[in-house]
Formats: structure tokens, sequence, C-alpha cells
């Protein structure tokens, strides 16, 4: 990344602080113990279908991070149907949630370094479970998702090609989806509402 | 599941209403297409790092859920050193909350089918990624968490082959636990601090 690029390249780009990313990516070249990253959550059981995460430091770019000044409280519960009061989203709804974000995030991340302006990004995911597999009742039936579909729209100033081979990239290189893929699991189709 | 079995049990245990558990379990039993479930998340980027996820209706037990009066939503961004403002957790740890809240629920779910009385269930998840593969700075590096540890801390009214053996059916079928279990992925640690 040399510096006449950094130094030609607008100074915000779909929200991102291009100056701040090109030093981030400069920074982990130089030195490749500064890309290791340790998430952390501490998770709680409160009763019954209730538990509550909470998330506030991790350690990163060479250092323990101590940017958040209060954690982040996220509340699982289940719906009457499994059990629960609706206190917050199910376990499996947060997987859908990471993964429509992680895609998001990375779709926006790799635009901007290629210079593309985004208007838009949404997604619907939809992910389907046999619960017969989580309750026991049949040895058979996989526990984990059977099918994740993301249908993604995005509109953004770039050709259809640049779209596509964009979406491609983000596809392979989401943290989120690497990390729960298996043949067949996640089918990410492009749509235009 | 036969009813004398329900009628004997308690109305309710580790805050489960164990009959409406066992209602549950019989009419899955009866009728595998009950199983069915459909979680959906819909997600909208905001700008730069952040998005919002909103998660409301599903499919499951052979009709549209309509339990919930409104919506759930979630925003994700990231921390400063990764480019965000820290308006929310970002889309990996939204996903070791979603391990740990499933791990959790599926526990308590059969501690109760087990009769097993809980005292407390806790976890600490710890995630570990090289961020090169992200940024697409190495193809070599996976995008994904190379490992993510989970600290489980469980004190319930058995004996310890008992809690083992609950551990160990619990990790086999978690759905979120299956969805992204690959060779050495998730590594389960029982702890008692």
């Amino acid at each position: 990344m040399n510096t006449q690029v950094a130094t030609a390249a607008p100074a915000r780009l779909n929200g991102l602080d291009v100056h701040a990313a090109l030093d981030t990516i400069a920074a982990v070249k130089a030195d490749k113990d500064l890309a290791r990253f340790e998430f952390r959550v501490r998770n709680r059981w409160i009763d019954g279908t209730q538990n509550r995460s909470t998330i506030q430091g991790f350690y990163g770019a060479g250092r323990e991070d101590t940017s958040r000044s209060k954690a982040f409280e996220y509340v699982h519960d289940e719906p009457p149907i499994l059990l629960g009061s609706n206190k917050g989203a199910n376990p499996g709804e947060s997987l859908l949630h990471a993964l429509a974000g992680c895609i998001t995030t990375t779709l926006v991340l790799h635009a901007t370094a290629r210079g593309i302006v985004l208007r838009r990004v949404s997604a619907e995911i939809f992910g389907d479970v046999d619960v017969r597999g989580v309750l026991g009742l049949d040895e058979s039936v996989n526990p984990g998702f059977e099918q994740i579909r993301v249908r993604l729209n995005v509109e953004a100033d770039c050709s259809d090609e640049e779209l596509e081979n964009l979406i491609l990239y983000v596809q392979e290189h989401s943290t989120v989806t690497n990390t729960i893929r298996r043949p067949g699991l996640v089918v990410l189709e492009r749509v235009r509402d």
C-alpha cells in the first residue's frame, strides 16, 4: 500500500475512514502479529430458556482493547412454542444475525477498498432446522441448521460484473461465513427487490 | 412419552414448564412435520461498520408464529481499531453469543428432561481470528475463526458422572454447535471456578 494511493483516496467512503483503513492494512502487512484478535463473550443462565451475554473487552492489534466504556448485553430467550417468553431472540436467530452482519460489514469493507460507492445493502436470512435433532428424538436428524439461505440486495455505483465479483469475494472472506461453512449449508442468492 | 410420567412430573423445573415441554415432545413425536422450523433475520446496512438486524416472525410447529408483538432489533458495529464506533458488538462476537446461548439453552432443556436441578450455568467463550483473512491480505489465512474455546461452568444437583454425560450430550445436540462444527474448531472445556 503506497503512500501516494493513500493520499489520493477520499477521507470517507461508505461511512468508513479511508485513511484509517489504509493505516490498519499497512500496519498488519508490516507485522502479522497485529492481525491476531481474540474476541470474548461471557454468558450466564438466567432461568428457563433465558440467558444473558456480556461483551466488552477483546485482544487485538497487539494490545488489550479498552475502547468500550461499558459492556454490551444481549438476552436470549425462546418463544412460547419453544417454552420461553420472548424476552429476546433465540440462539439460532443470533447465529443468522451474526451471518447477516458479517456479510454486510465485509461487503462494505471491500467495496470501499475498491472505491465502490454503496447505496444500499440489505439481507434476508432464512435458516431451516428440524427440532427433533436438538430434542434428541431422532439421532439421524442433524441438530444443526439444515440450510441457511441468504437473499442479499446490494445497490452500488459500479457495473453489474464488478458487483458480482465483489459479492463472490465477500462470501470467500467473511469471518462468520467461513466459520459455519460446510458443503451446501450457506446458499447466497443475490436479489433485486 | 406416556401420560403417567407427564402427570407425575413437577410443574416447573429449572424455570421450564415441564408439562408444556412434554406436550411439545409428544406432538413432535406424533407428527414430524411439526418439528420443522424456519427462523428469519432481516438485516440492513446503516453506514460504515454499522448494520441492524430485525427479528420477529418464524415458521414452526405447523404454523406461522405470531407471539412476538414487536421485533427484536440488534445493532452491529466495530470498535475504533476495526474502523467503527462501538454502537454494538461485532458479527464475530454475535456468533460467540449465539454459541454460548445455544449450549446453555440445550443444557437446561436436557437437564430438565433428566430431572436434574441446575444451580448455575455460565460460559466464557474465546474466539481466535487472524484478520489478514477477512482483509484479504493473505489467501493462505482462513478468514473464519481458527478456534473457539468454551469454558463451561455448571453447578447441578447430580453426580459428577451424570453432569459429564449431560455436557457431552449437549455438545452433540446443540443447534449452533452443530452448525459451526468442523474438526477442532469448537473446544469445550468444563471448569469449576
